[in-house]
């Protein structure tokens, strides 16, 4: 049930209002004599409850804002608030700060009951089935919408021109000439050629110091959060997020049980105010070669700036170098690992991005001097294996495979972000602006005028079949720009021109019910 | 330094006092002019942090406890309080909850300074570079000592049994024929196929209440307590362990946030007195099958009682059933979850245990209400995939291979149990106890006499290169029985009666010692 939806559902269910009084007292004209006397706020109540119970609205359902409940129902805000702040106070919703009010997870258990009582057949469980406060969290406003992949939606991979044949060659020749040793779970952490063959390239192609027993393999990169985030934080410490900021990380920090404090990017990177300044955090998350979503790379002076405040702070910076390999400009932005003099930042890369999702596998460059508490903590957390697979990537690379692919990647891509870029500044003209074109398989269109909605534009693609996000999703505030997170890798090379076209239309037309409305 | 080292350390530096006044008053006494005005508890802090930072109480060293040192230097508790308090708010120790008191294991900044200033070699890296609180619980008394394999290592496999020619057959097979949905990120709780095969076995085999779509595939059982932790509990919520407990279980749930309490464990299983069911807590992590390590099974009558306490307090039940397919008595022992009626149980296990430890597959069964949020929370905190690996365990078990390894696993394992079995009760009488014998891979000695050191024993085996870990080491207090936990799954067949002679000698030769001293 969406927002104008359960708005109608109050509204055809509400005693003889029709919707028209704008104020609270009790609805006297009503033909059911038992609500003679309800107040509306308690009839709303109930209504709201009711849906919940007969799960017309779903758990984990976001509900729309008393401002736009009580335009829709044409009722006074205090009414609406005061049926909402019942629901909460029973337990039927939650409020999350920043975030929204949302149908919780597991009914109260009076709730519960009341609604078996109705179904005789069921079963009342007994005790709280509520999730914990940091499992609600991780359930709302998911990642996992993953299932329904359509074309231009950024994060997801062109698998096309991955050598899946050299890839199955390589691990069943480990499988064949076995090594009973990489059966084991992986605990010294990842196979040692491996990490060298990592180190090398990092050396190399991003400026990354580091050695051979620096280097952890992961299984991307939540799990690298994840172990950084319990390593060198504990509950209720501050981390920075850049924002707009990837959800994955802003995930995966919040279920370690951090407290996230959003800190606005702009050209040069991320931009702390004083404000921020004056609260400094135990970790800092921040994607300085290509910040996800706006494409943008941090400047130099941005950069000696955080490493000078985490010198001084004490503070720890995550880099997650997420989409390094590919980039069109021919000279790549050296990481900022490579530029730290005082060993306060982890770097975090993966393979997701250029061999294929379901891989998992990714690394870790750590300090020297905490190498070993991560690498008790890596087996200790997670028993790491799949040394086998390890070792074919260990070939992979060191034959010449995973080089080979990157520069057909970056070919591959390059022509598709062209063409895309290409239509949209024809079909488009000024009414955008594109950025983050600089490197990896996404750009960012900002809408000149920022009274759009883009959410209703994103709307407007998917009733297309073309999947992009709203910008503003990325934003912690809801505060933020208005535009679209466009991938390019999800699409086939031929079908860049046709779709981008349905694309611009789709945008053409929901820029124009924009400035109709 | 231990406890009474510290004592006498502190007494010999004390100015004058000779550890005999009572009081905080200034010692007036001192011929150490510069003394004369410090209060004893500014004179304890600073002789403390000079034994930390000289290195004499080394990084992770527990403190005795305020109250053994005060009656120690027989001074007042409150001094001693003093003393320590500043040196916590300092950085030089860390209290972990119902814990103790632990020495940092990186200095904070002005000692890192003052004790280079002391040795001028040195280098000075800005900014405090210590582990989190979670971190340093991480890395003490670690698991991670797996590098030293020896035989009869507890929690190692034979992999000797399995068919590698066939599953590397299986993984090429979905290879050659790529499905490509099987590479992107597993985001429905794992493989369908691989789900539905596993709810029929446990069905069948376990009486395991389930329907497919509770299955969610893990990659092992650390991540599926990770995800039993943070769903349903938060930081600082009570968790039951049992004492004795596996290592793993314990750190996974410490990394979590959650506050430990180890319950008893008798013959019957969990075993909680009346100040335990006083303290409900949110999640209790049991073994009812094959308790680890004592090996005994929960009775039923423990079960009724454990189900009906968790069904009235709220509290969710972790059933870890590591080593369910081996067993040696013909019937095995049913999961707990199968008894419950209110769905508080969830259900974890392993295939590290019967195919090889690094193929990080396991599994959860979660009660249905449930299912939506984990397997949000899969998706989120883990971004799973190795979904060809997933297809490829789903033909193993479909085509009967698996049915066929754990016939073969249990015959193997039955004979060496029997044969090491045999020689320890040749050998050592009725100076040792076994239990655990019914099923999984290893087996428990309790010495008669229970004033051995069993520690002392362990290392007369390693002494013959054979690797057994000291019962006492399971328990939460110390205060726990002493034996040996000895796994014989890493013992090849013809090798098991010459290995477990030279292990009884070695565990002779220690009883002999112990009686000498």
């Amino acid at each position: 049930m969406r927002s104008l939806e359960l708005s109608e559902f109050i509204l055809t269910r509400l005693d003889g209002t029709g919707g028209q009084p704008h104020d609270d007292t009790p609805i006297r004209r009503s033909a059911h004599a038992r609500n003679r006397e309800t107040p509306l706020h308690r009839q709303i109540y109930r209504i709201v409850r009711s849906a919940i119970l007969e799960q017309r609205l779903l758990p984990g359902a976001r509900l729309p804002s008393s401002r736009d409940l009580s335009a829709d129902l044409g009722l006074s805000r205090n009414t609406v608030i005061a049926a909402l702040n019942e629901l909460l106070a029973e337990g039927y919703l939650v409020a999350i700060r920043g975030s929204g009010t949302y149908v919780v997870d597991s009914l109260p258990d009076a709730a519960r009951a009341e609604a078996l009582e109705r179904s005789p057949g069921g079963t009342t469980p007994a005790g709280g089935r509520s999730l914990s406060a940091r499992g609600q969290l991780l359930t709302r406003r998911s990642g996992a919408e993953h299932s329904e992949v359509q074309p231009f939606v950024p994060g997801v991979l062109e698998v096309a021109e991955f050598p899946f044949q050299v890839w199955a060659r390589l691990q069943a020749k480990h499988w064949r000439y076995l090594d009973r040793n990489l059966l084991d779970y992986g605990n010294a952490g990842g196979y040692v050629p491996l990490r060298r063959a990592i180190a090398q390239q990092l050396a190399l192609s991003r400026g990354v110091k580091v050695s051979p027993d620096q280097v952890l393999i992961t299984s991307g990169t939540q799990q690298a959060i994840d172990l950084v985030a319990r390593m060198l934080t504990d509950p209720g410490d501050l981390a920075w997020v850049e924002d707009p900021c990837y959800w994955g990380a802003q995930r995966a920090l919040q279920a370690a049980s951090l407290v996230l404090r959003p800190v606005p990017v702009d050209e040069e990177g991320l931009n702390p105010g004083a404000s921020d300044w004056w609260h400094p955090p135990r970790l800092v998350y921040v994607t300085p070669s290509h910040q996800y979503p706006l494409g943008h790379v941090m400047s130099v002076a941005r950069r000696k700036a955080l490493l000078e405040f985490a010198a001084r702070s004490g503070a720890w910076i995550f880099e997650d170098d997420y989409d390094n390999e590919v980039h069109y400009t021919g000279k790549p932005y050296a990481a900022l690992q490579g530029m730290d003099g005082q060993a306060r930042v982890i770097y975090s890369g993966t393979f997701s991005k250029v061999m294929y999702p379901g891989v998992r596998l990714g690394f870790l460059v750590v300090p020297a001097d905490l190498v070993a508490a991560f690498n008790t903590g890596l087996y200790d957390l997670y028993r790491p294996g799949q040394l086998i697979l390890q070792a074919a990537l260990t070939d992979f690379i060191n034959e010449g495979h995973m080089a080979a692919l990157i520069r057909r990647l970056r070919v591959a891509y390059k022509a598709r972000r062209d063409t895309l870029a290409a239509q949209i500044r024809a079909a488009l003209g000024n009414s955008v602006t594109i950025t983050g074109t600089d490197a990896g398989v996404h750009m960012c269109l900002t809408f000149r005028d920022q009274s759009v909605d883009d959410t209703r534009i994103a709307e407007h693609c998917s009733l297309a079949r073309l999947q992009v996000r709203p910008l503003s999703n990325y934003y912690a505030g809801g505060a933020g720009s208005s535009g679209l997170v466009i991938g390019y890798a999800y699409v086939p090379e031929e079908r860049v021109a046709p779709w981008a076209a349905r694309l611009t239309d789709a945008i053409r037309a929901g820029l124009a019910e924009s400035q109709r409305t």
